[in-house]
């Protein structure tokens, strides 16, 4: 748990605003991550999700106060005391055939000039596979399906339409993976609703995640399938940097660096007009990328 | 020489603006590259820089039209038929020990809405080495501040200044390198003397750089000197991603997207929490990316 050197106003204020509801939000996120037996390119260079974490396992968890949450929050909020508390985990694994897996969850109050409290939750769970594989997508969209439908039937298809239109990195047409669910700004019906629905996503990123690694963690490789990885990890980099609402919140509240940053992979490619021949696999993936499916009805 | 796609307004009327300017401005810079007898990390990829080339020797060149230059432009200037034309050039040899070399020469022009025509000059060359070799810096630094003089005392230390305040990446508190020389929307004392100015300083590109690269390009160097270079140019990726401007004009204009991120390296790195141990060469370049050095005086 950290508090940015950046940030400003009101700390007695933020403190008791938050007190009620870090701990339960926090601890009830900090379930198991899906790194068990998950061998990461992290591993060659040491575990990254040492600092800002609670959990003990690797799972980055931050819990923020400042007073100017600018870009990551409606600019109808303004400059106003807030708290932001969230866990995040992103896995960019060494085989190619297994595919990154990202989610976050996190929730913010903030407190209005009239002195009225607003609170919302946001997060979502996410697949940025280097090759496809409809099988896995299927069940990764299945089983986050399953979570939402048992709150609201309208959730999965609102949420899963939001995630391909939020990781879309607009300059090369094409999104960072094949989605999930994304949401943000979800304040009703009430807290504790909209609080259990949130658990229900996080407790289903294991089981939408983990059948994947065991499957693919022994595929063989080549050295193209793994340079075609990188240069997928090229444009992961570029999303982050340049779109990812997270990562500008995190550059804007003066943040750890260190962590803001952890969701870069450990290496990226980029090369000129690359462009894969037709009908091969690597052409599969972007036609994907460009034009998103309904994994599941 | 192409126009975006995303580019709109008054194609004619841009033709007329630039008509007079483009040829002249951009056959004046087309000079050698100092690509001779570099082996960068492109040739293991093949060369780059094909597109939007006039030149035939791999310097990237373009001329773009639009009708909105956005956030590359003094917000002032507004939504207004524009051009723009440059000649731009990044290295990031693959021995450590070789300096990475950025230059960039470039011509606006636009006009008003009450038809006056404004028109500036822009560009820059700096260095951005993975070790520090003080004797380099100097030499950089004085060829750049010899071929500065010549037009005015005051442009050395002015455009010095500029390029360590511009190429400052701010969430991490340091420079993408050792600097150089940067300017912009510069349109006095006349054209043909800023023009001149620029030309000088196009000029002193190879006579800048080429010095370098044939006294390092065969320095033996080891795998943590190469993994060095490359967290290194992991933070070069996140200032080009997150704060320079000629990237964000080109992600606004619709400008071909392989050209604008044609200045990203082949590969790069990231590491949680990479902090070189106390008095190491590592250190050494870190303390001068935090506080620039006047290399000449």
């Amino acid at each position: 748990m950290h508090t940015p050197g950046g940030a400003a106003a009101a700390p007695k204020q933020i403190a008791t605003l938050c007190r009620n509801h870090s701990r339960p939000f926090l601890l009830s996120l900090l379930l198991p991550t899906p790194c068990t037996g998950v061998r990461t390119e992290e591993d060659e260079a040491g575990i990254k999700g040492k600092a800002a974490s609670l959990s003990g396992n690797g799972t980055p968890v931050s819990h923020n106060t400042g007073g100017d949450p600018q870009h990551s929050i409606k600019d109808k909020r303004g400059k106003l005391p807030f708290c932001a508390m969230g866990v995040s985990s992103v896995i960019h694994p060494k085989n190619p055939h297994v595919s990154t897996a990202h989610f976050n969850y996190r929730y913010f109050e903030i407190e209005e000039a009239d002195g009225n409290k607003e609170w919302w939750f946001g997060g979502g769970s996410n697949l940025s596979p280097t090759y496809l594989n409809e099988e896995d997508a299927v069940h990764f969209h299945k089983t986050l399906k399953e979570a939402c439908d048992k709150h609201d039937l309208k959730l999965y298809p609102k949420y899963k339409k939001w995630c391909d239109d939020y990781f879309y990195i607009k300059h090369r047409g094409e999104r960072r993976g094949i989605g999930g669910i994304f949401f943000d700004d979800m304040d009703s019906p009430s807290k504790e609703e909209v609080f259990q629905f949130v658990k229900s996503c996080a407790k289903a990123v294991v089981p939408c995640y983990m059948p994947i690694v065991k499957k693919h963690c022994h595929d063989p490789f080549t050295p193209e399938e793994k340079l075609w990885q990188q240069l997928r990890r090229g444009w992961y980099v570029e999303f982050n940097l340049v779109y990812d609402r997270g990562t500008k919140f995190g550059l804007l509240t003066g943040s750890k660096i260190e962590s803001v940053l952890a969701s870069l992979p450990l290496t990226a490619r980029w090369e000129y007009m690359h462009n894969p021949p037709e009908n091969s696999r690597e052409a599969e993936i972007l036609e994907v990328l460009r034009n998103p499916k309904d994994w599941v009805h």
